[in-house]
């Protein structure tokens, strides 16, 4: 209710700042006897960590999952798993500074609003470091949906400024996306992104990106009629990510600028020949590849000065200091899969319950 | 559970097939000694009905909201509030030769694979005829709104295909928005518009289109932070809606593009100094105006045929014949703004639940 | 939330009041392909209307259900299914004289004080009229249980005033049970049941009765860990029932008294013991028959004059006039049945959900 | 949904067993601006935990509640509160031997036929230690209580066994109550029950009691009509505590034999005359006291040797080993407390949700 857990029945509440103690998990619903081990979240929590590569943020976190209930001789029980993640590089003191100033762009001003009261220390609660605990629950879900149904989930970075990425949706190379530091599939797109990062970087300034997710061998059948249709979901789970501004779904805004004999994907008996709808008919999975987009915005956490008012009302000039991404896109990858997976099981449970019981 | 209710506290569930007797809206949560009659329901209903004009579907549905509970002496009691739309002119003989194929674009063939039963007249419970209800629903959420805050819902016609129209986002005159065929503020763009309908209805195709929707006097400190960020839950709502394939808040997918000093909203003494936010920061009201950009797909519903498969599994030619839209983003402005009205309500008593009590 | 929805997955919302032009109900989740008509809620329908006997209120009402949506052909879609009772008897001058008074015992004084509005025309959203809804949903629920595992629930009056009925929970004779006026199981007690009413309606008084619902051949496993125990749900389910003052499951308030060895159940090849656990441990089912009671306190609609305030705190006399119950516990059998069906439904959903998965 | 969470706005959800690492909790909704310390929870973490006086479990944990989240400079921020009870006195391999065996009239037959796969290390999930939660989260909550209404909650052991205490409601002594052994504010019975519980430890043996709550200063208009009356949701509350049986508001089971002129509670000016009613008409608190009592069974882990199967479904005979209580319902106090406690903030927050808004 207020706004901290996420998912029906396959459900996960957190809670934890930037510069607290810890980040804690608890996934309600996860089914019985999966196997589960702390190394299990090492590979996410390696792609969501900043400090990955030169063009994230600096700060040093070991990120490290740990498992507190849930699991016994290494299997989920189908009782609430609890997991936290350890603050261990906090260093308070960089932030200082902002304790009365708003910074432009960030959650600053609005939650001095709301609660009267903020823990200023890196954006508290508002903080993307509060996406560790996703990403951690997420390698649960995207474990279930790969033992279950073969199905797999892939983000990639498609754009970086005005630079495309090319990508071929139906042959991604999930090692080279993962290998390289903008987890991208196109090996040109590399060369450019970094040109691009290192310009940004120079400016102190920041750049938006956009990010595509893609689910293969998706069951058909998921979703929900009339409002929790699932890419009504997505929609809700993308958008609550920070710094996203936009998502689409297959064809998307291009959509606007189609006719309905464009727009439609014909069938064969062989299966739909084209993919407008992004695998979602009516709100249902169609068992096509789900494509979702998402805008990210460039961070606000830039050192070039910029004006705004403090607690006081007062105008004030604020350069944001810090260890900041310059694209905060590229570390978006595993939190958008994360939370892709966590819809997809959630609705997977949700037609479980109603579908298999006459 | 199964995607008949929105909300979390101002709650509405819905029933209702496109040929069944009647569609069905219980609202929960309404606060008490509202006044409210049937006539307030008026103007919203008929801006949704089909045949208002001559490029919204032909098909004649008094759509008259009858109040069958929640009502007391003209004045909400608090408890629940139920109110059903009969549906008049059902002819569903006009689809029962779709009985067996599958609508390529529509919901048919998810429906079936989900369920393995389909209401095939009209789309049944897929159809956009259960949008009246969401519409009922967004007068009582609006009238809140309005007569609490003073805020203003305003949706419009933005773009159809190519043809983009002008608004002046501070100075959106309501009066001409409801008076022209397309709800659009731009008078260039009607003439424009009329223009491209009538090709694409003589082709018997149909066209995408753009809404754009925006809120005035918006309280700040709505959203809940991480999952429920008010961006998070209209992109929920949005996407919900039929055809909506994209939602964009602020600078949407423009932000991709952007560099951090481009995007971020400085704020002065008088407040914020643009508004690539779109009204939002961090998941929380900033009361500056909420912007919303939604892409809507062309509809399938058309006259040119199309390839598909039956129930069978065999190829087989159709051409969707009954009463049809060419562009069903027009008639998608009251729903629009009713999803956000309903948004907004729910996210004020959120707010007051949990911030009023110390 | 505002109180009007029951159960996670299977659920049930509704709206009406005592004199309003109708109840409405909607129940999500249920499974597609089950057969339903409107005959089918006759029974129960008939079992919880009042005149059906002559010590139950003697209001006169078809209590006719109408399926408005959620059914094609004859069975259900696994859309949401909506469905009304008409209020047709409502005699809204009976009344009138108190429109200001609360009467003792009533929802009169907290609805007031809660909303600041009060529909006083037959106790309005607090009258038990509303629970024909709950019955109607029951139906289904049972008609699930049923075709699915063989469930059987049975409710019956286990005691009116000092009068007990003598039942053998091994081998009810339903048959019998719905058969006398007072929905017991014990012959010599339906005399006894009948001279007391007769003095009771005499006095122009009321008096309480305990009712007991059993299920049998329930499923093993259904009940969540700690909060959503079955026990736990299945009371909340009955103390929101109208009048129901307590809640026992198994042994009851006779537990104080046991000891440890007294009440476990022991467990040999051929199953458990004894049933002091009334079918659940640690808030799951075993499969042995869900045993649990009721207690009814007597109605406060009585003739006998008794004290209250007015709206504007003055102390008045009342006699509450219209058609009442003496002993409302009566008609509350197949409201019991009901709610405990729904119950089942629901966690057999929520087991399903998870432990289906995996 | 599968059951570990608690409450619509002010929601605790838990995890944790009984030999993991540690129990966690995540209370969210938590208004901004609570002054909260760790040393706040010593007071109700010592009255639950074992071995605190010589009839209760001579298990010893320090049962140290740790914020993890939620508080910053020594306020609630309004954000998800985290905190952690760790399991410091583990000792595991007092439970092995029931590894295999299910002890009778405990849950360890139903979770393993629930999820195939069980802790069994003392109960794993479904063991009282899981309360430590609960009575921390309510610690917060009376906080809120006492601080916004000056809202008091009391529960005491009202009954073991046979023997009962008196108590005069409108005058509890709370440091009577609290400083003797049974948590009873009746002196004469402490010698008494000190007596039953001499004998009932040396058989070996357990026994069963009755455990009474009262809310003083409770708002008027709390609950919600039909399903989430704050009756019902006090009886789901008390119902999912390990080890309970039977709810009763009010009069209770006594209504049975009661008459309406007996029951209902006559208004004066000077407030109701009688208080049958526990507090609640309609489902709505009236103001009054609330008045709850609980049956508690005797705990089924006793040295008394007893018949149950093992997982082979073989006759195996079980003497349940470990430190354990002769009487579960003493340490049990402080959890009804807390549960009301929850219940009650939850229901001001509903209420304030919707009738705070017009």
């Amino acid at each position: 209710m207020a706004g901290n857990s996420f998912g029906q029945i396959f459900r996960l509440t957190t809670a934890g700042e930037s510069h607290g103690p810890a980040l804690v998990g608890i996934l309600d619903g996860v089914p019985p006897g999966i196997e589960l081990s702390e190394d299990d979240f090492t590979f996410d929590m390696d792609r969501r960590k900043p400090g990955s590569n030169r063009f994230t943020t600096q700060r040093q976190e070991d990120d490290k999952v740990k498992i507190l209930a849930g699991v016994f001789e290494g299997k989920t029980t189908g009782t609430s798993l609890a997991f936290v993640v350890e603050n261990t590089d906090q260093r308070s003191k960089d932030y200082s500074d902002i304790a009365d100033k708003y910074r432009p762009g960030h959650a600053d001003y609005t939650y001095d609003k709301k609660y009267g009261i903020r823990d200023y220390r890196g954006g508290g609660r508002s903080s993307a470091r509060e996406t560790a605990i996703r990403v951690a629950a997420g390698v649960i879900a995207k474990k279930i949906l790969k033992q279950k149904y073969n199905t797999e989930i892939i983000a990639f970075v498609s754009q970086i400024g005005k630079i495309k990425a090319q990508a071929d949706l139906a042959n991604l190379d999930v090692n080279f996306i993962n290998s390289n530091a903008f987890f991208t599939p196109d090996p040109e797109a590399v060369e450019k992104f970094d040109q691009l990062l290192r310009e940004i970087k120079k400016e102190h300034n920041s750049i938006g990106a956009k990010v595509t997710v893609v689910a293969n061998n998706v069951p058909v059948g998921l979703g929900e009629p009339v409002f929790d249709r699932i890419d009504a979901d997505i929609a809700h789970a993308m958008m609550g990510i920070n710094a996203v501004k936009g998502v689409e779904v297959g064809a998307g805004f291009a959509s606007v600028e189609q006719t309905g004999s464009e727009h439609r994907d014909q069938m064969r008996s062989n299966g739909f020949q084209s993919n407008n709808a992004g695998g979602i008919l009516g709100g249902i999975t169609t068992g096509q590849q789900i494509v979702v987009n998402l805008a990210l915005k460039p961070t606000s956490s830039i050192q070039v000065p910029g004006l705004t008012i403090n607690k006081q009302g007062e105008e004030v000039e604020i350069v944001t200091r810090g260890r900041h991404d310059p694209c905060v896109g590229i570390r978006a990858v595993p939190i958008v899969e994360a939370m892709l997976a966590l819809v997809l099981v959630d609705h997977l449970m949700r037609n479980h319950a109603q579908n298999h019981l006459l």
